[in-house]
């Protein structure tokens, strides 16, 4: 990986930074602490990483502000973390994608593709849909009637975008990932569940990020939707009618159910779980595997079953290893106050 | 969204309902009381839905008979959840779908398409299987050698049934799911795990649904089963060699190991995990991210770790906030005790 | 299924063993013990399956060496789990595979495909592939540009393989199963998530088995890595950097978080939770449901929220049963002594 090379006076310049050592040595991509070798330049995120910066064998080091002394010249600027986005760009510049429609892709008469819009390898673009600007479809996309995918968006491989949904700009859809399965709908008409149409669509809006094989299902009648900026990890469930606001982050494998209000600014750990009809305040933070079943009011911390405050939770969780001492403490007291009473 | 327009008599009479009001307003489609028009009938489930009723703007309701004194029209009828089924198909009647193989399809020779069906771009259908009456296998579908498609049934876009595994009539499998993979058996060698061949198959009865991404494996020597009327949302796993009865619905996320069985109208909550080799008795329920690694009798309520008793999981659960203060308070009577025994 | 028939004598000599009973007789299959009929060998894996062998109407058992007086001839060998897997492959012989590439799959003009492998109806093949001998890529298969898939190793429909991916020898990948998805990385910019470049890789060893619509995420920098062996079951999440030891195995719906180091002989149970940077002994067990946020040492038994040890863990969960009790007597006790003090 990376190709050509860079001396780190070309790269401080680049990135508006300085070089503490040898402007003059050449790297030629970057690589973790452990792994990099004397060509690359390697990043120190902040002094919790010092110790494995020492034992290094790194050519060059991006570093935070607040760790000094390392073993080889330092890029230093004012955001290190967000450098360190603009460095691995340079080294790995994004693949060039040639615009058009393959010729093995099915793309219906009238859809409409941009032509500065990509569409892959037996991809499948459905009637009357709608794929913008520098839009790139993989190979064996799925893209239903009437969806429409924004300016910039990016659909992995095997993506399945069902009919009528809508999908923003910059979005990218990871390999595998559902957007507008049915809602889980049914009403039991005394023999059988009968299933509700599920006739409502998905609104993703721009900058939004979907891992892989996630499946967010379409509104019983109004959109379910997605908004600005949401980042959603892989194998996550979004039931039908649910909102997520801007900017709410959702880490891996977890749940939110039908009709439920997520702020913006959340954060929901893995496997977390939410009840049907739950309204989450704007910045609150659910920790992993918890599990919460009624409103959530902004900013608390929660974890653990129907979701405590996060520092109770963990005062629960510590006494409770003392359970069975308390259980065998309070016989021990029930017996020493009968005997007490007993003798008066 | 919906197309013509309806006077509320004609709903009413295709309906079997009376309308209180204004039989003549003309309505075009189905909305939540929220984002309903006057163009829009709305749907208000029961009571608690009275405030909203009344801030919509909706120009009708479909109300159920305890919910009065609404601010427009309201459609009457015996089972107003039923009827809200037959008033979203009268708006959204399914789109018309042409009988026939894509030419991008790839068809193996021997295998029978009922004229009737569909088969969509660049779908794959494999040697000798089987695709009934009006099924509907949408684009990138993979159906493998000898499976059985029943009549009605659709398989939603990048679905995999895999060799040998039948699916019943007026089944719908979303978007992403596996059916027959291998399931998960291996024995150790002493210096390896050893695959253990999975040669049993699927069986899927009819009228099951089953959600986009969810899994269900081959048995090892006979067939994993689910029944007739089975609901199953997305991301669900179920292992190998599983039974479930008829009309159980799982929600999102839940996990069946290998060879339990499932009763009949079995109610699982979303991210329920269960053990190998465990019974799950008819018509019980297991609480969401509850977890059972023993049989479970017939219509109980579990919830939690090793599923207890729902009423009782809550009230432990309301003690558990108090544990932190019953070890001091335990600590306390201990001192005082301690000190009433020494002043003896 | 099945095929042609051995007699009890034929299999025998083949599989090592002896029979016990009638070895001229004559079956065409395996089956369980319950469905097993005349026709069909059944196994008894030991002896707690002893009562329904007795009940079994199978025409012969392979049998554990502790079960005895079976109700029809037995075949005997040193290793019956072993032998089993034998006797399905005899009975299931591999389907044969036509090598070559199918007219429709879409193969670059520089991506290598030996002569042996199998690329099957619409799969992808990327630019600079390379695909090893006698490996098979069933229908709809992705791989991306300059991946690597090693000899012998089968992907199932709608696997995709991103860029740069290396997959090993004999390792199989169950349908929808994701690798090399972008790992879930951002840094906050003051007004948006920013996407750190995930431009790691991932490498699977061989010997490896992945599960349907598990996902595997590259690595930022470096490459997350599936060590020889390890078997992981389906809906799993694989997070970036993160490194599973040999022989590992993971049971359905895990996830494991960025930068993990799973050791060797690991058993993770199903839905189990690991958070990030955690390191996880050789030889660990982690119980389904259970959740750790920090290290776990070599060979431990865990359970719960936090990784209790199993005995803890479960000594725990009953005394919680009395903890409502336990507040009672606790505030009963307080009463006496109040009373007891008062009184003096």
């Amino acid at each position: 990986m990376g190709g050509a090379g860079f001396t780190l006076g070309q790269l401080a310049a680049i990135l508006k930074g300085t070089v503490d050592g040898d402007a003059a040595r050449v790297v030629t991509g970057v690589a973790s602490l452990e792994a990099a070798g004397p060509q690359h330049v390697a990043f120190v995120a902040d002094g919790r990483y010092r110790q494995a910066a020492l034992a290094s064998r790194a050519g060059a080091f991006l570093a935070a502000d607040d760790v000094h002394d390392l073993p080889a010249p330092v890029i230093r600027c004012r955001e290190p973390r967000l450098t360190l986005i603009e460095l691995l760009h340079l080294f790995h510049p994004p693949a060039s994608v040639v615009p058009g429609v393959d010729a093995s892709a099915r793309v219906a008469a009238d859809a409409r593709v941009h032509p500065t819009a990509t569409v892959g390898a037996l991809a499948v673009v459905g009637a009357g849909a709608v794929i913008g600007a520098h839009a790139h479809l993989h190979p064996l996309v799925y893209v239903g009637p009437g969806a429409e995918i924004g300016e910039e968006s990016v659909l992995h491989p095997h993506v399945v975008v069902r009919e009528g949904v809508r999908v923003g700009r910059r979005v990218i859809v990871h390999a595998g990932a559902v957007l507008g399965a049915d809602g889980f709908g049914y009403t039991w008409d005394g023999s059988a569940h009968r299933k509700i149409p599920q006739v409502g669509s998905v609104v993703i809006e721009d900058d939004v990020e979907l891992g892989a094989n996630t499946t967010i299902d379409r509104g019983t009648l109004g959109p379910t939707i997605v908004r600005r900026g949401v980042k959603i990890d892989n194998l996550v469930m979004v039931a039908h009618n649910v909102e997520i606001g801007e900017d709410t982050v959702i880490a891996a494998q977890t749940g939110i159910s039908g009709s439920c209000r997520i702020g913006r600014g959340v954060v929901l750990g893995g496997q977390v779980g939410i009840g049907d009809h739950v309204t989450v305040g704007d910045g609150a933070m659910l920790s992993s595997q918890s599990g919460v079943v009624s409103d959530v009011p902004a900013g608390v911390k929660l974890a653990g079953t129907y979701g405590r405050p996060l520092m109770e939770f963990q005062r629960i969780w510590v006494t409770e290893a003392q359970l069975p001492d308390m259980l065998r403490r309070l016989r021990a007291l029930e017996r020493r106050l009968e005997e007490l009473t007993k003798g008066e």
